[in-house]
């Protein structure tokens, strides 16, 4: 295993010090390996927290900041952060207007964030939680009863985090996060493992010559394997399941063709050339795209596609303007 | 090799295909493959043109737009663009005010710029270069006579680039483009070879347990080969040739730490910690970083530092707003 790190102990302190060096307009609470904005939202707004285990950068840190999250909770690589954590971030943000919690389904992560919400309620804190499950590749899963959340989570970030940050009241923002998750599909593919620094090997088995089909971020298995294939091939693989879930025709959709960790931008702009000719033969009209890493799964090379249904309010909350290490735009 | 491509010979214009699909704010001039930015400077204002050999993206082509390029010319993976498209480029954004061509120091780029700069003279069109040269790693390379131009590039791209669209005439943003190149260095290292697409196997073999230090951005060898290290030790042998070509005490820094492609933002976060911590050692004020892949090396696992001096005039230029796809943020 060769990779910048320290010891595999060490890789989430140490990489949270390089965040709080990075980022002189984020505060880390090391003790509770909680990323909070250096100037906190005005009193009487909701606040959003997210997180979850590490290795998915720039999920979920790397979104906190203007427009988008007020405090993302780091657990170490793939594993839930504690309740004391999340109870933590979650009392140092609310502004006495409740706290949306944006929870990707799995196991660990939806009982702790749900024992937080408890404590966080007997302190006094009303906290509202939306569960991410938009992932169409499986149903249950290693670490997951349902579907996976993947990167439909990024977009609830966004655009929930906008209307937060335009005054709406948590009832509002809580039901407008349950809408965009209930509207967005994704779907994964992996060339390649990732390799967990504490376990020191690929988590998984895949030939040179094959490809994991409907891969989870944790390197969870999907549907079937297949024979490497050319990039168009590929984007169906991506493409089909989505819209076979989910009728996107009629209206606007925002896109993100997403890289796992691994792979270079040049094959992300490729595959997304493809990608967007499948959609718009299908019918599909992208009003808004994002390529790169944004919910990634180590040093996995692979791809994600995730489409959200959206509409004239969503794309205004998405064009709002964010101010994040991980997605950055003005007016 | 596994990898997002229908075929090696169709990469470049393929992922020029998915540029355009994700970014209707530029346009693609398939013809001489050029990126260019969607609404033009207004006439009178000095124009910006880079290019290269592809695959080392974001670099160039996610760097046209308001506050950076005007146009970046790609040649294919690791393959200098030919003059007619650099002089192709060039016509398209002169704007009367003339054109600042920036250069990485590559023999091929170098003569090929070089060619262009004349057919555009000859054609009415005021041409000056900067060659960029900030690689303490190495003098002489495989496609180089003296330092490779790295990392600095982005910076020289982003503040030669705010100058020129705040105004700035042809002699001031080369003068000052020439002023950032001199006063910036870089230094990189690899985990992992890179894989170009037409060839189909590894650069170069690097052992499971062994690192390059001081490697190019197209697998050039770099000085020599050390055992995998802690993060801490290969801070030490990015930070220590930069800080010892030049004096970076006594004012203010800018700091990059780029992932060459295949490197994930957990990974260049955590050394990033490291490279801080030696800079604060050494006396070195970082005023401004940037943490994540701006110039990469295809899929290569490896990152590069590149330290800029800098002074209130360049920090301006640097905060200005910028609204590329590589690099995005407000006033």
């Amino acid at each position: 295993m060769k990779k910048f790190i320290n010891a595999p102990e060490a890789v989430l302190a140490d990489s949270l010090r390089g965040v709080q060096a990075a980022h002189p307009e984020l505060v880390v609470d090391f003790e509770h390996r909680v990323i909070l904005r250096g100037t906190p939202k005005a009193q009487g707004t909701v606040a959003l927290v997210s997180g979850g285990g590490s290795g998915h950068e720039p999920l979920h840190g790397g979104f906190v900041g203007e427009g988008m999250l007020d405090a993302a909770v780091a657990g170490e690589v793939f594993t839930s952060p504690t309740p004391d954590q999340i109870l933590a971030a979650t009392k140092a943000v609310d502004r006495g207007a409740g706290v949306l919690h944006i929870v990707k389904n799995y196991t660990g992560d939806v009982l702790n964030f749900e024992m937080a919400a408890e404590l966080a309620a007997a302190d006094g804190v009303e906290v509202a939680t939306v569960v991410t499950n938009d992932d169409v590749a499986v149903q249950d899963s290693t670490w997951t009863a349902g579907r996976r959340g993947v990167g439909v989570t990024v977009l609830v970030e966004k655009i929930a985090g906008a209307a937060a940050e335009a005054g709406a009241d948590l009832a509002t923002v809580a039901a407008l996060a349950e809408r965009i998750n209930a509207n967005g599909r994704s779907f994964g593919i992996a060339l390649t493992s990732c390799t967990v620094p504490a376990v020191g090997h690929p988590t998984f088995d895949l030939p040179d010559d094959e490809i994991e089909i409907g891969v989870g971020i944790h390197g969870e298995p999907g549907r079937h394997r297949i024979p490497i294939a050319p990039a168009a091939e590929l984007a169906k693989h991506l493409v089909e399941p989505v819209l076979a879930d989910l009728d996107f025709t009629g209206g606007p959709t925002i896109v993100m063709l997403n890289g796992l960790g691994g792979t270079p931008l040049i094959e992300l702009y490729l595959l997304y050339g493809e990608v967007a000719a499948l959609l718009e033969q299908a019918g599909v009209t992208v009003a808004r795209s994002l390529v790169g890493n944004y919910i990634t799964s180590l040093d996995m090379a692979g791809a994600s596609v995730t489409v959200l249904k959206a509409d004239d309010e969503v794309l205004k909350l998405w064009d709002a303007p964010v101010n994040t290490p991980g997605l950055r735009w003005g007016r």
